[in-house]
């Protein structure tokens, strides 16, 4: 079936195609009250994050926008070092797309959720002209038990890690959108685990940021800002999968400034680096984390290339790849 | 200055637009610390919910987006009865947009957050192709006191109250479509002191509702399918200004499924009724609040009317006026 606006009127459209796709895949008793807003166990301090998702194609490989709008959100309160509990879905369809598109991302959205240890608690929906096309905003709410954990936050001598390879989700969206047939997959996954498990090893975690859009360039760069300090990274130990690299290189495109949607980077002491990677290694989407660099005096990020040379490395700038995530 | 893709790239561009826009007009502590997520003060039961706003014309009389996308989700919340404390904002905007409509937006976004006494914590802004348009999300969390006020709480003989004149809103956004020059006002607006008033004044509201799209036709019909209660509702009792009932003559629209943004329905126990409509009559938004039927055995929603007859109100049916809210 095909979406008109009537699916949007908040009438009986509206609650058929509610009852009939979001309610049936995120069915949850909170959710199913139906009421104006749900009412949950709440906690001492909440951690709050909202993130719209407007990816295209909508399916790519080892994703969906449906896996990204949960992973995104989730993972930003992750980063604050908070529990992640619940997340609300706010679909906005375009006219002309399928009831068959919206089922595959829901269920995509509830198992995710269900992986990552979130309930998807509230919901809307609504209708625009169009071409098909559907964005997501979702919004999560988590426990916030480590507060401390924020970007002015990093100290000289800290240990910068990454918890895998960089670039493979933009590799993944360049390649569907130009057609170009590989094996590179999405990294889109919740890093509920390896946050879980650095907290519970006892990691005095200084910093946490997940590698989106605008890529580990940028990142570094607002944290290096954020703390007044900076930051330097050792080229050849940034991890890269042999296939993004191949793939970066024809194309000409920056490892820096390629977005990730399942990774992150954690700034820790020194003393506890090796032992934070040794945890990301042994946690779920972590067997790839290693240190590539570390905080120093001054400003900015330096990227000591592999020729023995230093790079300075900036934001992004200008477009990057349109509508990552 | 137009929106471009490159506002979407997570990068420079996006940081300044950010910087120069949002961050300036909801300049708060907890939002200006830019982490991933924001940690704010908890309570032992929190409620949640997220509604997104796709009106055109974007700015009305009466309102804009900006204002709805606030009032919406606040009085979402206080429809639960909880005291609305947080609010997130996200912006999916097309490139082409001035930025002088998104600080127009932004602006009243601000001040209607301070007039309902909400705070703006979380962000996020995405690009996506288009002609200018602006599609905002906002998700709202509250404390929650009277987890009771629930849609299946409606008891026979129960009044039902509405807060104000029907339609107000629906009349607006289609005199703006149409092009038609009349006074017709949106009534878009937060309902906190409404709802504080009454649960102040020891109303024991036994359900709430704003009457939003799909109209009071809508929300009535999903009160008693919930409790499996008949509606009993007086055609000569609603409330609705001579310009909103002219109008709504000339063009054939019925009433009962004309959407407003900024009125309530309670149900509450007879014997307090009229004390609950002398409170909203001193409510900032509530002055034109009256009984206008009662809880009944049996199902559906019936209209008593003008003529003495009685008339079934179903939900709306069909496409009603897309992109009301």
């Amino acid at each position: 079936m095909k979406i008109t606006l009537s699916h949007g009127s908040g009438g009986k459209a509206t609650s058929e195609l509610i009852d009939q796709i979001f309610a049936r895949h995120f069915s949850n008793p909170i959710l199913n009250m139906m009421e104006d807003s749900a009412v949950v166990d709440g906690y001492g301090k909440i951690a709050i994050t909202t993130d719209s998702f407007v990816v295209t194609p909508l399916f790519f490989k080892g994703g969906d926008i449906g896996r990204l709008a949960v992973c995104g959100t989730v993972n930003d309160l992750l980063m604050r070092g908070a529990v992640a509990k619940y997340i609300t879905s706010a679909f906005i369809i375009e006219e002309g797309a399928d009831t068959e598109t919206l089922e595959a991302i829901a269920s995509s959205m509830a198992k995710t959720a269900n992986e990552a240890g979130v309930c998807i608690v509230a919901g809307d929906t609504k209708v625009i002209e169009g071409n098909g096309g559907v964005y997501i905003n979702t919004t999560g709410i988590g426990f916030a038990n480590n507060e401390n954990i924020v970007s002015t936050n990093l100290q000289n001598g800290d240990c910068v890690i990454v918890s895998g390879t960089m670039g493979d989700h933009h590799a993944t969206i360049l390649s569907a959108r130009m057609e170009i047939e590989n094996d590179i997959q999405s990294d889109n996954a919740p890093l509920t685990d390896i946050v879980k498990n650095l907290i519970d090893g006892g990691i005095d975690i200084h910093c946490m940021r997940d590698v989106t859009r605008g890529g580990l360039g940028t990142v570094l760069n607002e944290l290096a800002n954020a703390s007044q300090k900076q930051i330097e990274i050792e080229e050849t130990a940034i991890p890269i999968s042999d296939e993004v690299k191949a793939f970066s290189k024809i194309l000409g495109l920056n490892i820096m400034h390629m977005g990730n949607e399942g990774k992150l980077v954690a700034i820790v002491p020194s003393e506890q680096a090796n032992k934070a990677v040794e945890i990301m290694k042994n946690s779920k989407y972590g067997e790839n984390a290693t240190i590539i660099g570390k905080i120093t005096n001054g400003e900015g990020v330096i990227l000591n290339t592999r020729l023995g040379g230093q790079r300075k490395i900036n934001v992004l700038i200008g477009e990057g790849l349109p509508r990552i995530c």
